[in-house]
């Protein structure tokens, strides 16, 4: 028997009960696998009286931090507390300390992940942050080493789990954003704060490891489009049914010439399309590969026990390392700069509703508009409004550029005949 | 800059084709992920003249593998000549002269991977097989290292690229299965003798070693209740669309207690499952862990660049290992002796259709039978043939236990009002 593998944890919240729990569950199981008994040694907590849903022996909690980054009997420090700042220093602090760190920080890697990544290697730890993106999906493990051959040319996903459950339902029960909103944070499928989720932030963040590790370009939160689902009505998600498409989140990263463009926002996509049925609030994001061609991968992307499995996955993989002596050589830095596509290089259609006038002429305003900006139609829809004298078009236009939409539609808005433009959006997967 | 490492391609066919392709085009990625170059020296061909679809060095094919195992400058031997006895021995004599492997081969890998896998682990060798199951969807590492702190409980797929392109096309088209097996073969999705796919064999292999891996247990290609797509008719795609279900050849691995089953069979799925539209030559697998819930993972089962990406990704993770010095430690023995549900232990719902004669009191035997056997009925269908005096009956089951099933099924086919037994096949995904 070889000697037991002490593991800090920072923070005890929902996860870290959830790490607890599986470490605890599976000792033999872990045994087998890494040979060598594996124990949670210290938490942080802030509260010492809380009630949780995992009994552990008072005296391992702390208020501390450095009872665990600055202990030497620990090996392993899982970090749950979020954060950004101060759970950096933390993380540095144990690095130098030379104790591995697994983290579930998808914030920090998003704004931070280079220079950790580089402090665990000169350090010779490993960081590891398979849970940072799509909880229990081994998404990044995937990325990292099992398509490692491919060059990969597209990542298009649903990698936020509250945005998806109200989308989900305001699509089936025709209920509003408001409502669904409100009765998610009930259930806890929502925070008390949800703007990191619906205005797109928390997935622009997974964007930027994924398109780090995918591209092997290091891309930072900047330049990511980034438009959230506040903003998206019952009318739109019925105007799109009737054209066929579901409306999601996705978070789309495409290379193309070396160039590349990352970007989070409400879009369509047809019916038939496997991403348009992973609904409530599970995950999936599609892969494309030069040789391997599509590849998808779907599960929980958020809760305790998925979360907690990708952690402690990454806790074998550290204990593993530390057996064959290997840790902190796994990373591998970005191998391009990366090269972000100008505006007219960005091709995709789009969905666009709008309110005219209804008068004669109206429409052939409109459509020369667009053929002066050589933008075609595909789908087409008018119909009068109960407003007076009112009409609503939708608009789905073949594949242009996003700098000729764009134009487009700041001159659509000033068109005599158009009441208003009440939204646009992106429309792929045809 | 490294020492190169050298490789040896054991076939060049398709596949092997497919390898040398991207191995040169990915040439400076190749050496940024590993660190030093790498490079096909030899390949083993049947046939120098045959035309191909990359252009090698003349001078480094053999017909002769000792060129290849038995040479001091080969580090690593990829195998894609497929073959059970004879390349079992190759693979053995490289494993002995200390070369690592990678292979695609799941018909060795599911009969011999227990006594391969210890021949590496012994010789200090890495035995890669990634491209075995589920072609280029990083299926296999996914299980070893993404989920390896979950505890499998069921895995359920399509992992035939061929059957499953027959039943989408069976079922899009209203074709018999003998016209598309005709037209599968004209196009090159099915092999000119077709009985390991259609009959089931080739999926089983894959179950064994998906559930070996997945279950920590010694699965034997025994163990594996099989049954093919080729008795699959028209009649039964229809009456199922009709319930609202879709056949597809779907492999189960299920655990429960400890005690697990493996089986390929037709199967009905809800047209709503997300296997259910998955078509053409496109494999998925579903894994079911006990904290990670459902996960999906969706690619190309077959083909040449998929199984190439595959492989090619194996070799990286080879060359990785090389330069740490950590080859052949990262196998892991079966956990637990293997044991095997009884039929009584295994439980689903049957769809069931047979013809009885039209007569009074008919019916009644028919349903006392079933109520004898405490097997309830869930959806009923009768009705009329146009045969004289015949009715049809179409039925799908409660959940039920095997054991129950086939007693009932023995019975119904000896009762007097039952002139023929058309089809029976499992239900699954609800």
């Amino acid at each position: 028997m070889e000697q037991q593998v002490n593991v800090g944890l920072l923070g005890f919240g929902t996860v870290g009960s959830g790490v607890v729990r599986i470490i605890e569950a599976h000792q033999e199981q872990l045994l087998h696998q890494v040979g060598c008994p594996v124990q949670v040694k210290k938490i942080l907590v802030k509260d010492f009286e809380k009630k949780r849903d995992v009994k552990v022996d008072p005296s391992i909690l702390t208020n501390c931090p450095e009872d665990i980054i600055d202990n030497p009997e620990i090996d392993v420090v899982i970090e749950v507390i979020g954060g950004i700042d101060e759970t950096k220093k933390y993380i540095l602090t144990a690095l130098k300390n030379k104790k591995h760190v697994v983290t579930a920080n998808k914030d920090l890697m998003a704004l931070h992940g280079g220079e950790l990544l580089a402090a665990a290697t000169e350090n010779g730890c490993d960081l590891f942050y398979e849970a940072s993106v799509g909880g229990g999906i081994p998404l990044i493990r995937s990325l990292v080493e099992g398509l490692s051959s491919d060059r990969i040319t597209k990542m298009m996903g649903i990698i936020n789990g509250t945005t998806n459950y109200i989308l989900t339902k305001m699509s089936k029960e025709k209920a509003s954003y408001e409502d669904v909103l409100k009765e998610a944070q009930k259930l806890g499928f929502a925070e008390a704060d949800p703007t990191a989720d619906v205005e797109g932030l928390d997935s622009a963040r997974k964007m930027v490891i994924l398109s780090t590790l995918g591209f092997s370009m290091k891309i930072h939160l900047d330049d990511v489009t980034v438009e959230g689902i506040s903003k998206v009505g019952l009318d739109d998600i019925e105007y799109a049914k009737q054209f066929g498409y579901t409306i999601k989140l996705i978070g789309i990263a495409q290379r193309d010439n070396g160039r590349v463009e990352i970007s989070v926002q409400p879009t369509l996509l047809p019916h038939a399309h496997p991403l348009a049925s992973v609904n409530d609030e599970f995950n999936a994001v599609y892969v494309y590969g030069e040789a391997v061609g599509e590849t998808m991968f779907y599960g929980p992307g958020a809760g305790q026990l998925p979360t907690a499995t990708a952690i402690v996955s990454d806790l074998i993989a550290v204990v593993r390392n530390m057996r064959l002596g290997v840790n902190g050589k796994s990373v591998i830095l970005p191998q391009f700069d990366r090269q972000l596509k100008e505006k007219d290089e960005i091709h995709s259609k789009y969905f666009l509703r709008f309110q005219v006038k209804d008068e004669a002429g109206a429409f052939s305003k409109i459509s020369s508009l667009f053929a002066e900006h050589h933008i075609s139609l595909e789908k087409l829809l008018q119909e009068p409004l109960d407003k007076n004298g009112m009409a609503q078009v939708v608009i789905v236009t073949h594949k242009t550029n996003k700098q000729a939409y764009e134009e487009v539609l700041i001159k659509l808005r000033d068109l005599d005949v158009v009441y208003e433009v009440k939204s646009s959006y992106r429309v792929e997967g045809e």
